[in-house]
């Protein structure tokens, strides 16, 4: 960890915006990393804060619902001491017509030091990004990006294996339509793990090729060999729609239960971004169980968080 | 109060989680309305503020829309300098299939000190407690209990009589669906008052003779006897069922008004939790006159919640 | 600058509300806005806070949808160090029928300092002034006044123009219906200003004649003459009423667009309350050029409302 420290007080972090992991590079993943690393023990301290951010305001712009990323940002950021303003898109002047840039531009008008967005939309992050000056985070944009997500995975996997390079990770479910999947894979990739996106052919385009993972739709022809599986929540709304197997089917052919942990590697991780459906893609056992870091990807996610709103926030005063 | 606050003192609390009153003795209770004066006079000063829970998050994670309780124990954190997160169920991971527990998991692994629980369900506070290590405070389970609004209640008996023991108190309405009367009647009756419950046969089942009250289906027999008299809310949608009478009729029979008033003791405390439905179970006179004590209770309400929230970390703290 | 703050030093305000300009003499205005000069370097500073209001708390109580007002609110009672509670009226007791005056007394109880509220009620929040103790501030009273939007316009205006006293305001729109026109006329006849209101014949009544202001129907006649143009919002849910024309004919009469900020004065300045809908009341082209002051309205509008959370809460202090 004090190495860890040391590399973080050496790197210069210059972006302000966290749009996606494709564009990091290998060192920018690492020095995030490094950083989450120097804040994991804010958490257990009995006043759980350091006055990092204290006078600066985080605004949580959701269009999405989300208790949970959300409640992990604001607590991120009032970690920091930073106030949190949650401006939720329902009620906001996007309902009388209002355009996501003018939004944005309002926010940044009132001072505000950092927006958090989730939008439904892939890209919606990357153009406030162009349109206004204050730090854009992006917590999600539809079937695109997740990278706090894939960043505290990482993170956790780092924590427990000791490394990524050279760790092969399975994700499995429905790849194609999955924001953490993708900014997993660009994040995973470039740290030296071996990806193998795994489900149905209808959810697992063979054109996912190109961003570098190898690709299964059979569950048990890899089992043996994984390090670290992340099983990605079936969509309920999406069960409905044909591309996708019955419940029952889907959970026999890519559901993790005891039995398939008998036949993997004694400490395989296992990881769930939540919210768990139990008994559909992994059992209560294999969620509760010993090789389970779900809680822990939690747990992490605010230290992630914090690194994220910290550098962002010191590359933008410093480029004032 | 200077004898309170020493008693306050020497108390050892153990208690990790405030989930009824039902299971708390009645020192324990003594001892939760001995912090609250301790607390009371916070709120009279300029900065309204102790540090006690500073850097601590507490997570109102409430099932039922209650703005009042919500705020009030919102304030109460606040006073004690903690953070406070809203966790809408309305817009959680519950409404995708979440259970309540892995809710409350994982609002746990993010770091939150207490989390305090308002669900539909009796029981589910108790439930959680036996799941999660971090204190859970009950603000309403079903029909089940509302231990911090019976505190609050005996809190303000205390506060204008000077004793609970020996009182005469009447609890009046629609008993049999009441977490409030529930409540009042466990704290009450182990602190040695007489408890009295009043209303239709519909709504005052004789079963509830089990928690050591009186039933009284008249109003009018009890009322000259009485000290203190607790008028529960009329729930408008229970108006329509087969079991309530019609409000004309049950204002008549249950209402308080100023000629029952005259028939009262001089020195009757009227309470209510609210919010009151004016001119059915009390008239304006009475809810705005010299008797009642709605307004304090509520003020009382900040106090008390300052105390449990504070005695639950402590304890917690002191377990860890 | 200094010699308004020395100003701001002298001048002794004693109002515990804000309820409407209406009411207000010049002098207090004024002091408003040079109360609000004296914060404006709080937003840039790195630690936005003072800790004017430390200790205290401001209700955000909101029976109108409205994220941007509150936020802005939000915002300045947090740079003034007070700690925020949004009570939204949609999940309140006022859904279970409890009357405005009670919530806002419950509210009250709880030892609140300031109560922020919007209503769609015209007058509500003077009602309430009437009813409790604590300072109201009126955030937007159904089509009567709107005086934080104002007091932000005044205050703009002043910032870029050096003056109020003399200047030609046009005020463009649906002055019939509009709060923000209302508080807009009684503030800057006040100051000195000389308003001309603008619109249909049905949306701009001749009655208002008696409100000290000119009336015109045709913009091009004033376009010339006029300092400034508060370009009112096109409420899109009364353009299928039959007092509003269609939106291409409102557009054509009384949008502004390029080519006519030609033929205005050179330094017209532009303003409008937001949010913008850009096409219908004015083109991007003259939302996003260099008269425009919509972004400088949002970033004032802080400092004025810290100023005027700032002086309510002071003068209730000094009456206490």
């Amino acid at each position: 960890m004090s190495a860890r420290k040391k590399l973080a007080e050496k790197f210069s972090w210059t972006r302000k915006h966290l749009l996606g992991l494709e564009e990091l590079s290998r060192e920018e993943i690492l020095h995030i990393l490094n950083t989450a690393d120097t804040f994991t023990d804010v958490s257990t301290r009995s006043i759980k804060k350091v006055p990092a951010l204290r006078g600066r305001v985080v605004v949580n712009l959701f269009f999405e619902d989300s208790t949970r990323t959300r409640t992990s940002f604001s607590l991120a950021a009032s970690r920091l001491s930073a106030d949190v303003i949650e401006f939720s898109a329902k009620v906001s002047s996007i309902s009388k017509g209002e355009t996501l840039v003018d939004t944005a531009r309002n926010i940044e008008a009132m001072g505000v030091d950092v927006i958090v967005i989730r939008h439904s939309a892939p890209g919606a992050p990357h153009y406030l990004a162009r349109c206004v000056d204050v730090p854009i985070v992006n917590a999600g944009d539809g079937a695109h990006e997740h990278p706090t997500q894939a960043l505290l995975d990482m993170f956790t996997i780092r924590q427990i294996k000791g490394r990524i390079d050279g760790l092969k990770v399975a994700i499995v479910g429905d790849i194609a339509h999955s924001r953490v999947a993708r900014s997993n894979i660009w994040g995973l990739t470039k740290l030296g793990a071996k990806v193998i996106v795994v489900g149905p052919t209808t959810l697992v385009p063979s054109s996912m090729k190109a961003m570098g993972v190898e690709i299964s739709h059979n569950l048990d022809e890899v089992l043996g060999e994984i390090d670290v599986i992340n099983m990605l929540r079936v969509q309920r709304e999406r069960i409905t729609s044909n591309v996708f197997p019955s419940v029952e089917e889907y959970t026999r052919l890519f559901g993790l239960n005891a039995e398939r942990m008998a036949r993997a590697k004694k400490d395989l991780l296992v990881m769930h971004p939540g919210p768990i459906n139990r008994g559909i893609e992994l059992t209560s056992e294999v969620a509760d169980g010993a090789n389970s870091a779900i809680l822990k990807q939690v747990t992490n996610g605010l230290a992630v968080r914090m690194a994220v709103l910290f550098l962002v926030n010191q590359a933008h005063q410093g480029s004032n």
